[in-house]
């Protein structure tokens, strides 16, 4: 990387920010400042990305997004280098990086899509509260220090308290009785997958815990599964680890994924209600994988393909 | 009821318990000691269930086991009263109180397997540390204390840290990959359902909650589903509370049902991954409903039918 640009909105341009020996002023995202630049990653929420991506589109500068604007819309390519950099070349502009639960559940489930054909998943989440930002995890922190001195518990970024309880409610609610986390589930692996006949049924849930998801899942296949092979093809995914030792208690946790870039799968076995099934339990730090990591991987996958035309 | 009778070990046998205006002596659990009672509910743990059941059975007085020892005994019957309180009448002796997640999921399921049939069920279980017992949830509260005042966090009864973490392993591990709290959610739904055929597969997992166990489910039945219909069967089901206005942030939480004798269900919706099916969550006290409240009702029920006699 020859240079970096930091852009934020008014509120925070003109700061500085210190790191290792350097330091960088922040400066004002309007359109004119994607002039100079070849890659932008924004990670802003949806409408500063609804406003801007196309401006630096059209500057010949590719943004990668983080926000959930674009991920479906056919013109923009969704991406997990590890399973479809190749979409990457067929970019306008805009790449988007996908939901962290999203990327974390397909990091167990793809290796296992690739030897035995994923036909259909049943998840079920344990997402920590820096999904919901620095705030959330504030209120997790001060919800836990008011109970341990007896005060009363301030309850602001969760509809309910999140300290010692568990909320089956990850965003907003669709007619259909899912959340639009359950859909972007869904709707984004079979994307990232190229995989329109894929079906998948999850149900997101909030826990107390600050940094790191974690996903039950089970899978159906359309061959038999064979958990050795499917083993060895967790360990020789590059975006996986495997951490599957029960005997000696070992098996991801959030606690030990945090700060990890590659996720842990563990819990593999022969699913005893698919005839083809394999059950599986997948940690990942959502924050890595499934946001900064994969854009940054976008973005080093970008610039490889750029080079080598 | 007549008469109370507390019983226990040599440990605490002597001591003195005061409950409202009475005092009762703990008196010993030894064989004689079931000679003149009717009923005994037994909470020791399956050692000691399996040398005094069998003496309480033999003095004619029936023992409800919380105990998972007898529970897939064929002699024995394994007893949810809301669901199979006919198979009381053919007990030897010996009533099995249902693993506690079994306990509660079927409060959910059984109502919608009335109306639909089930087929096959997937659950992932968010369960609070009470299930683990006092010392488990001494621990959490240790552990929550310790972060707090910036101490180091003491783990002795989990193989791991259960503050700001999630543990997918509950009770021992089979060489299968599933633990037998896993296995027992199958097995023990078989028998309660009276349904060989069911099939389901489970993980399990410790949340650091303290009370009330919370399961996420998606069920596939015989025939077509209708949701308005199941939300009904759910309503009139004297085992469960709807608890489902997403549009209002409502849905069942370990917080709101502690301490609650019915199960609460909600996030009731039409599966996206099954043909027929039903996702949904339920939230029950697992020391209510999957523990001593399911206990009394079956001593409830085995004096009511006695009487009928």
């Amino acid at each position: 990387m020859e240079s970096l640009t930091l852009l934020a909105s008014s509120r925070s341009a003109g700061k500085t920010i210190t790191w290792e020996d350097k330091t960088w002023t922040v400066e004002l995202a309007c359109p004119e400042a994607f002039d100079d630049l070849d890659i932008a990653i924004f990670s802003a929420g949806g409408s500063t990305s609804q406003e801007l991506c196309p401006e630096a589109a059209k500057r010949n500068c590719v943004a990668i997004d983080n926000s959930s604007a674009f991920r479906m819309d056919p013109a923009v390519p969704l991406v997990v280098p590890e399973i479809n950099a190749a979409a990457i070349r067929h970019h306008q502009g805009i790449i988007a990086n996908p939901n962290c639960s999203t990327a974390v559940a397909l990091m167990g489930l793809y290796p296992l899509h690739e030897l035995f054909g994923l036909k259909r998943f049943f998840a079920a989440t344990y997402q920590a509260v820096s999904g919901s930002g620095a705030a959330a995890m504030e209120e997790l922190k001060g919800q836990v220090k008011s109970w341990v001195n007896g005060q009363p518990l301030e309850v602001k970024e969760y509809p309910h308290q999140i300290a010692f309880n568990v909320l089956p409610h990850v965003d907003v609610f669709y007619d259909d009785g899912y959340t639009k986390e359950e859909h972007k589930m869904l709707n984004e692996s079979r994307k990232i997958l190229g995989h329109e006949s894929l079906r998948a049924s999850t149900t997101c849930v909030r826990v107390p815990v600050l940094r790191a998801h974690s996903i039950a899942i089970n899978a159906e296949f359309e061959q038999p599964v064979d958990v050795a092979k499917a083993r060895e093809a967790i360990t020789t995914f590059s975006g996986a680890e495997l951490c599957d030792e029960p005997s000696k208690n070992a098996y991801p946790m959030p606690l030990d994924f945090s700060g990890k870039e590659k996720c842990g799968v563990g819990r593999l076995r022969v699913d005893s209600a698919f005839d083809n099934g394999l059950a599986l339990w997948v940690v990942g730090d959502q924050l890595w994988k499934g946001a900064a990591l994969n854009a940054v991987q976008i973005a080093e996958a970008l610039h490889a393909q750029t080079a080598s035309v």
